[in-house]
């Protein structure tokens, strides 16, 4: 019914997560009605990205300058450096500026399944790094998964004989957490790692 | 900690209906893994729609054709013409082709609240429609709210001395529906306009 340029605009949208060919369509009829003040804003938006985005060479973080913003902040702590596997993980740390040192990206985990091996992550760019010197404290922040935790391992051995502190993220409750819905596994590693009272 | 072109974006995207911050968030970071499979047709379509979209002079429908694709049509029954408040509404009775004939788009519904009177609405377009003949049916699309009945009342009785047939849309329990958990009004209606089982 709807025009090629018009499908071609909700196929579009309708692939980007968290949107689906209906909230595409919705979201394709709000730009419409909103010429002005949606539809052009959003193509101007992103044709800015696209012009100017790259991978920063340092820690692997996408941004529209390479050195990114993070990497070139000088208030940020260069003695700290924290591990992740994806750019998106990066984001979520950083958004609340939970971390005041700077990141490294391994752009993924080790998976037998998916066929990732250690030369497919940015590992040797991590070793390099650090021996480059400055760098006091490596934080492995990889997901609480098999997969993630594997990866957490294998980078903690191949930095075992470098002159750091490496350090993970805790496990336990999460915040506002219920222990009727919380599964085995993080009930024992809450309890493993229980502390005092403060 | 982004930069304000990757903020510009996120904003831009958050304000679509059914995106928050969050999921904004997400969409961006997969358009800017994604540059060639994603972000550049999602640029391509949002221009191509930007310079080539219009409002339909006949249907009040949005396209990028002006006349629409649907009113030109030449398979489209033009004896029957359906009254829709919006576009949305088009879009969603024309999605399954439900309706073999053409649209007219209002452009909103009537309410002292909003402070839209019959003025605001496309209804002499419809009528000067309906005037150049041709039309034997008008079906009165109008959400089963009050503000959308007291529109379709008011274009009924617009439209009484014109020489067709005034229908609207059936009400009573949507496919799936469960009795437990419709309103009253629902079954009142339902009950009201009940059939013979066929």
């Amino acid at each position: 019914m709807a025009s090629p340029e018009i499908d071609a605009l909700t196929q579009a949208l309708a692939r980007l997560p968290g949107l689906g060919p209906r909230s595409a369509r919705r979201a394709v009829l709000h730009l419409l009605k909103r010429r002005e003040t949606a539809l052009a804003p959003l193509v101007r938006a992103l044709q800015a990205v696209e012009a100017n985005m790259s991978t920063c060479d340092t820690c692997g973080n996408v941004d529209t300058r390479n050195p990114c913003g993070i990497c070139t902040d000088s208030r940020r702590d260069v003695s700290q450096l924290c591990v992740v596997e994806e750019v998106a993980d990066l984001w979520a740390l950083d958004r609340a500026r939970l971390f005041p040192g700077r990141y490294h990206v391994l752009g993924g985990r080790l998976s037998a399944l998916d066929g990732v091996r250690p030369e497919d992550l940015n590992i040797e760019g991590l070793v390099t790094r650090i021996a480059a010197g400055g760098v006091e404290e490596v934080v492995l922040a990889m997901n609480a998964t098999l997969e993630g935790q594997t990866t957490m391992h294998y980078v903690a051995d191949r930095l075992e004989k470098l002159p750091i502190r490496i350090t993970q993220l805790a496990h336990g409750v999460p915040v506002g957490g219920e222990l009727d819905y919380l599964d085995e596994g993080t009930l024992a590693q809450a309890l493993k790692a229980r502390r005092p009272v403060s």
